[in-house]
């Protein structure tokens, strides 16, 4: 236990204040040097790091964590060099900071500027994959900001060891290693105290599962971007082309089930022909599908009845429920109802449909013919993401390193008073 | 007493939500128009509103309110007339609702766009000037959003009657009056039931007094837009024109001391050698002024001693406090250590030290050879502004309609999976 979690992260957001102001202002170069410094340092230390994971692994098989909690934990050669690479690209990456968004001249000749700015000092809170360590810090470094990494108690070793690692690039490049801090106990009471730390950290991103996340938006007194479910929806229309249709939705659902991104709802409209050989390749891939009276009816045999719970269930697994729906209008109240406001796609030929589909579904992410998949910020061409905000404010949807600043106004005058 | 202000939000939230979906689908001419029939019924229940805003002052007179506060609550046919017309300005003003922030093709040819949306519900908290009932309604309905107004009791007959007149306006146009929607109770439970409103108001404005922003930003579990301190600064440096000192920092502190944007504490570079000139213009416009103990060596006789207090003290009034400091290093940690990062000022012929200042000090709006008074939307040429946030995400400084704009990202395809 942490006598006082309250003081720790005082301090520490002390110490993370004062190496912001330093990242604040830090040329792209300079934080570029220390991207790929930490970068070798990663790199350098991979057998002391391997060692420090090995450790995890062990004490996780002894205390009986699950198999798929083990394979989120391990590290190898390969995917440390991955983890490495990632820091690598994160360099590589457009610098946001500095950025004039807008420039205006008043008539008095006043000149207004909006410039981008760092946040300041960011708070990760994660869970068992030591990656995000790493992930996140460069993310960070990147857009000027300051870390306080908070991992899970099962990567204690590997994630004190990526972090050391990581902190030696950066002050090899002349960096404070202040900018990246690892809060130094399992207490979970410093979660607490980093969700109550308005006004010395700026932002919480959780990066886990539903309980972690679900802790963070209840608790938190400070700003959160996260986002707590994926209830996404694909809606097959009645214009829709059968086999596009069919790839899309297999892909939304079966390309990988455990991601937010992944499609749980099918909505097809009555007017749509192809439902019966739709469903029939869901279930040819291996997927279980529940569907409502219509959907039954219309494909019988193939699956069961889906129950009220199922239009407001994520099933991260190999289950999709369906819906017949009696067209657009439908489809988007139903996503109003039950959607999560992550990503939702339509497939349809009909632009006039589609535009509407579009401008009404009110979520971060509206694809038309598009996979539901491609809810991922290297997908969106903003090189690596920090998380998905499904909240309305700041951010939304895939969040890199724009999304990890925010504006100041500069303004240039020639003495004007307002008189 | 409300017998449940949770249920009642929830209700008022539920219809907010639905007329909010009618509003972001309404073109820019819908919104023009609902806000021109709104300012021409303002002008038609000119005496009504009149009428009730009089039985307001009676009651405030007799419950003893202070001189200002009853000053803030009247109206009469002038101030009645101003704020219709700020709602036909507000009319005038760019929608920026559906804009495209950018656009990028992948390489697989799906084409993104990030278009503005608005945020949805917005709660507004405010005190006795009961003008802000119908600029907020105005600056919501044109971004989009509806809203839910909770003002304060002393203003009560006058806030229902221009609420009255207003959604008749909307309604007279065709948009839902439910967009604009005031609490029909002074009961206080009824604002910690919109700060603890999360799903239902999607965010929280208050506009009045430090009591009345303080409690919202403590309670709140929704998102605020807010200031709470405007402890502004005119650092005049070394190589400052002394008139130009002199007419900046008299405008900053004296044009309106009871402003956000006003100058509270006036730092000197020790190589300016114009400090008891400008001390004693401070005082001669009528303002008691603060020092610490160089600046009252260097102008002795026209100062009091400042005490720890003054430096972290928004007087609001014709109160002045000032530091000699050792150039413009130390006049941005001073502002660091006591400012609320809102608006700060330079004043100096020193590009090099201007834009250190500028880059270096961390508030929502950093001037240059201008008065801090500038600190307005309308100065800044957003129009009409519904307030000035020193937070970091999402937006800050003057926050105008573009402020209540949130986006999404809207992906078009021609049936591209991820695979």
């Amino acid at each position: 236990m942490t006598d006082d979690p309250a003081a720790l992260i005082a301090t520490m957001g002390a110490r993370a204040r004062a190496a912001a102001a330093v990242l604040a202002r830090a040329t792209t170069d300079a934080k570029r040097a220390g991207l790929r410094a930490a970068t070798e340092t990663i790199r350098e230390d991979a057998a002391a790091i391997l060692a420090a994971n090995a450790r995890d692994v062990a004490a996780g098989e002894a205390a009986g964590l699950s198999g798929a909690m083990l394979d989120r934990l391990r590290l190898d050669e390969g995917r440390l060099a991955a983890i490495a690479d990632a820091v690598e690209a994160v360099a590589g990456l457009d610098d946001p900071v500095g950025a004039e968004i807008d420039r205006r001249e008043r008539p008095n000749g006043l000149v207004l500027a909006r410039v981008r700015v760092p946040i300041g000092v960011i708070g990760i809170v994660f869970e068992s994959r030591p990656n995000v360590t790493v992930d996140a810090a460069a993310l960070c470094v990147m857009s000027g900001n300051a870390a306080i990494l908070r991992g899970g108690s099962e990567a204690r070793d590997s994630n004190a060891a990526l972090h050391a690692a990581f902190v030696r690039g950066l002050a090899r490049a002349g960096l404070p290693g202040e900018a990246v801090q690892l809060v130094p106990t399992a207490d979970r009471a410093v979660v607490g105290a980093m969700l109550a730390a308005a006004g010395v950290i700026d932002l919480v991103i959780p990066r886990g599962g539903k309980g972690l996340v679900a802790r963070v938006q209840a608790e938190a007194r400070v700003p959160v971007l996260a986002h707590l479910d994926g209830i996404n929806h694909v809606y097959v229309d009645g214009a829709a082309d059968p086999a596009m249709a069919e790839a899309v939705v297999v892909d939304a659902k079966m390309r990988r089930t455990g991601v937010c991104g992944a499609m749980e709802t099918l909505l097809v409209d009555r007017a749509f022909p192809g439902l019966p050989a739709l469903v029939g390749r869901l279930v040819a891939t291996g997927c279980a599908v529940r569907g409502d009276p219509v959907a039954l009816a219309l494909a019988p045999g193939v699956m069961t009845a889906a129950d009220d719970a199922d239009w407001d269930t994520e099933y991260l697994d190999a289950i999709c429920s369906v819906a017949v729906v009696a067209g657009v209008e439908q489809a988007i109240d139903h996503i109003a109802r039950h959607g999560s406001h992550h990503t939702d796609a339509i497939v349809t030929e009909d632009t006039v449909v589609a535009e509407r589909f579009l401008n009404e579904v009110d979520s971060a992410i509206v694809l038309w013919n598009a996979s539901t998949q491609f809810a991922d910020g290297g997908e969106f061409g903003l090189g690596a993401e920090i998380g998905i905000a499904t909240g309305r404010l700041h951010a939304r949807g895939p969040v890199a390193l724009e999304g990890l600043t925010t504006y100041k106004w500069v303004g240039r005058g020639a003495g004007q008073v307002r008189g």
